[in-house]
């Protein structure tokens, strides 16, 4: 059915993906889905290879589910924590990625909180490089994970109504979110307070929205960011009760979408905060699909950029 | 020989295993210990099967046992350090067990200071569970390695008789000890200072010293414990020394036991503070025997848990 | 044509092989680097033994080129590290190793601040030791990596001249270097102010200048060593820029050197402290090519001590 390869070596965001290439990754991640759905659920696609996980921020849930999907693939799984590493001894972002590569790493996984450091360190490396979340920039797994669940839940995205709620300003998750829901054909809107607002945010496509009540009409998903008090260098809201007192995401709150809307999350959740914990543990709350998915998807990626074919 | 199998899927506590699956486990455990003597010690048993150790306290040495035991099954594993994770960030134990549980984990390895906090998850998670230690509660692999241990080195426990010395009261290894070898027949006495002394201890059929002489006499097998000064919140005792001076198990009070008694410890040992070096690298000391037995007793847990054939 | 097996059990130092037994080293490191250019760069040379890295000070890069060089024998590997271990609760450097032997461990690759350690353990334990460096002593992998690379660029090493330039005193990096050097027949200068330069260094058999530009002359290699600012624990020499603005090697010192003269660094690099960066990218670098012979050497010293054919 899928006539294309995947060509491209890097998985760096959703913006410049095209919709084939989103596509195949969902395929891929299906099939990969059925690898680990089996009572032996290792395939050895990629063995012999080798993953350095590169964590500049520490995320113990991203960097286990690309180790994870790494070893299920066969592949070597080498973690280079990046705060106990030569880094703190002063050497430069380049260097490390170069010394990794030196060592023969086929792939780097790498969360930077410098925006723009994965596309850097592709154009200077001959590894393979994943974007596991840069800034405020894109986290691309994460909107391939979340597709592939919207897909599992709503069979298709064309056309679909979703509203992404919180501190759109900080979020990665919101930015590749955005890309990949557009390109797939759904409408998307932002909710959240001004000063959580990127500026020229309507230029991505996206209606904003101020108030939750109005915000939440008509949507099919409501997808809540993770409030991330370390990650706001200003107050950019006087204190969370009272962020929580206007956008959370309640029993009460969520009857302003459709009645079938399905509530996602990039997880963790700030339970009461920003997502209240009898929504998060509804029938409607698709997290932990999000999360399953996400061992699958990292497989697909890991797989293509290898030169896997679809 | 064996006709049961082993039915449990999770490995919570040892009072409330039977004599028969404790003996279940011990075989195992036996075979386990001969795959380890082998040039190539690996088993391809749980191939494609994923353990996450899941360690809210530090511990490097029981996690590197449970790690070995894990890959010489064959098993994938991943080390979620709980401290950089986000537990940090405020997520809930259970949150971080779904999250776990939802990247398709078949067995998690928990260290929690709450006590009961394994029975809570493995209500709650379709991942088998093992308790690595729960706060003063149970730590019973701990037992079960101490129990094959002693079997080597005694042939039998039914009839033997086992002074535990030290601080009974925040001792999850002293509780997993004495149901373990009460079951097995062994009479069981407790010695320390009474504000080292849990309420009821006598309730789990042990006898309680106060003196070391006196409830050294007649011993088969001194089990000191280690003066955890890190898991002491008050203030049980003036000082180390004075503790020391009383209780520690020297070249002189050993003699107080019977003269072909053992002497084990669950390390890492305090030199000369609850035992001294010169008895703690005697011929008498098993503390290395307990070690080795560990990866292989934990080995048959991870086995049998995943249902394999005892 | 390698009529010799290696022998030896544990690899401690540089000073005590014979050139047989470097030559043997490098030969196998050279098979090695053959393996890791394959598509599946992986071997199963060491299926079912476990190697056990035990690092007492951070290093990243070390721990990961011997984890990767391991994985890629099919080792099982551990990484132990020792701030979180029990060594901070107090045990001794002997019962952590006597712990992680009894686990059956065969291979212990240890770094550790105090020197003569790994000589230490090697008497007492069973498993093979790896000295990864140990204080200012020796750090052998080092010296045969970089033996390796330079065959590699000049074909022989017998009869170069070679300048080590920097913190001489502290440095196991030039102390493994010298006596690997004189071994193969090179000629050894160092060059560093009198403050970082051990007594008695003339023993063994080098030439010392504290005069960059005349130790430079006629030099076929020129070899910084990194500026350890976390191991000076005195005032050896007044400030960074002071010791910079002397012998930094820059595009204008290096045209002290011969020609062709090439520039190797142990890594990481402080780029434009002791080496500038135009001279640290240039292609008369080969610190990467250092980085990629670490993974090779690696893998023949874990191979041969653990009893491979060479």
């Amino acid at each position: 059915m899928l006539k294309v390869r995947f060509k491209k070596r890097h998985l760096l965001e959703i913006k410049s993906l095209t919709k084939d290439e989103i596509e195949t990754i969902i395929e891929t991640a299906r099939s990969m889905r059925e690898v680990l759905s089996r009572p032996i659920k290792k395939v050895p696609a990629l063995r012999g290879k080798t993953v350095v996980n590169l964590f500049f921020e520490p995320s113990t849930r991203t960097r286990t589910s690309f180790e994870l999907a790494a070893k299920a693939l066969s592949a070597d799984v080498v973690n280079f924590a990046a705060q106990t590493s030569s880094v703190v001894k002063g050497e430069t972002l380049l260097d490390t990625v170069k010394n990794i590569e030196a060592m023969n790493a086929d792939i780097i996984v790498i969360r930077h909180s410098a925006e723009g450091s994965p596309h850097f360190l592709a154009e200077r490396t001959k590894a393979s490089i994943v974007n596991a979340g840069d800034g405020a920039h894109e986290h691309p797994t994460q909107a391939l994970l979340d597709l592939l669940t919207l897909l599992d839940h709503k069979k298709r995205v064309d056309g679909l109504l979703i509203a992404i709620v919180g501190d759109i300003l900080h979020s990665r998750v919101a930015r590749s979110g955005i890309y990949c829901w557009k390109k797939m054909g759904a409408h998307v809107r932002v909710i959240g307070p001004p000063t959580l607002m990127p500026r020229f945010i309507e230029e991505l496509g996206v209606e904003v929205y101020s108030d939750l009540k109005e915000g939440l009409k008509d949507v099919d998903v409501v997808y809540t960011l993770r409030i991330q008090l370390e990650r706001q260098k200003g107050s950019f809201f006087p204190n969370l009760s009272e962020y929580s007192s206007i956008y959370a995401i309640t029993p009460e709150t969520i009857k302003y979408a459709k009645k079938d809307a399905v509530v996602m999350h990039p997880g963790p959740v700030n339970r009461d905060v920003e997502l209240f914990a009898e929504v998060a543990d509804s029938p409607r709350s698709l997290i932990l699909n999000q999360v399953t998915n996400g061992v699958a998807v990292r497989m697909a990626v890991l797989y293509l950029i290898a030169g896997g074919k679809a």
